[in-house]
């Protein structure tokens, strides 16, 4: 699959169109192999427990998913979630994540794929979601 | 089921272990049959498109979960949960949500179930959410 | 919603398109409001533990929102799951199976809803299954 | 994460708890890093539109990631599942079906992973599974 985004315009993008979220995400690498991400994380995405809320990792999957998909197929930003299934695999530390998508289909429509997320400090993943994007017509 | 906890339990509760987020929360009913909470929406929770974003809907599937989970078994705040799917049906407004809960199983060491949620000025539900939460040992 | 097929037209659907496995199945109950089927259980279905398969559930499941859909939007027999998402509840008795469906959402190109299968003798459902389905264009 | 069983204790394994079954399916390879089977596709897996039917491919996905963590416990034969998110990527060929596991976390009483499903002369996976399964104390 060939990218029609860079990193630098995915960062653009961001900052744009997602103004209020932005700040706490950082693309790591963008290639036809890899699409990798690192969210940032502060107080108000803790929960009891010492540990981040699963919501935090719901929207960095969300998140990553959607510009793992665009970087394909170009800033379509009306692009939407239809369906995640999340299963959350281990208690994240109260450190920065780090998620890698990938695709498993891209058609005219639809966007179907996972993505693994991984806390700072902790080796195996602590979250994996499996979503599906719907692509808009031109 | 029986009830462990009342409304304004639940509402202390959430006051007091999710000070960064509960002042958007407000349950509406509580009782052995429903389990029901509205999300006051503001300018945070929008994305492109004029409506509301997917994770902001996860993160009210998951809150009204824990909360009608815990009304039954009591106050353990580290209830987690496993596993959640969820199906984006219809674009809401930049309206408040309302959510409706039922448990289809709660057992020693799981509680299953799902919610709907709507959008004010909606009749039909705006996403559907399983889920699954793990409840800790005494 | 209207329905476009009736129990007999469904039934002869089923036996003329799945003959390998009409056999089992049976509906029970067609109407706006409500989707009901039986599923026969005999000792191909059952695994270990003296219990129904996993896949068993699944089966009716899917067949039973398959033609939930079909009720309504006539026998396009095409329409194909994108998606399932199954919750396995409590181990069902070597009975038979009944299934009821809900469908949340019957767009264009898809329909969306979810499924509670009950073990007779059984009052709590035994598994609970969110689907999608892709509807075919005319 | 180190093998309890080898393939030919896996095949044994089937035969004699999975009689009803175990004929279609082949053990491909079983390693710490792969777990891959073959499932042997024949006219009752079929559905209309010349392809295999989503069932079937459920089936493959649940055999395959009960058998991937059974490989590393040991024959415990009451594990099951307790949730499976499926995506329908592409329509298989009427061909036979392949199968490889990733065991994502193993703990003392769930094993999560995901599945993908490939069919004969077809590069990109036709489907992908999501599973967690229960395994019981000694």
């Amino acid at each position: 699959m060939n990218q029609l985004m860079t990193k630098e315009e995915l960062n653009d993008f961001l900052e744009k169109e997602f103004p209020q979220v932005n700040k706490n995400f950082e693309i790591l690498k963008v290639s036809d192999k890899n699409f990798s991400m690192l969210m940032h994380i502060s107080s108000e995405h803790l929960r009891p427990g010492a540990t981040v809320s699963g919501p935090t990792m719901f929207l960095l999957a969300d998140v990553t998913f959607y510009l793992a998909t665009l970087s394909i197929i170009g800033p379509k930003s009306l692009t939407v979630t239809t369906n995640c299934s999340i299963n959350f695999l281990r208690k994240p530390n109260e450190k920065n994540l780090i998620s890698e998508a990938r695709i498993l289909k891209l058609g005219k429509t639809l966007s179907v794929g996972d993505v693994l997320i991984y806390s700072e400090d902790i080796d195996e993943p602590v979250a994996h979601a499996s979503l599906t994007y719907s692509i808009p017509k031109d």
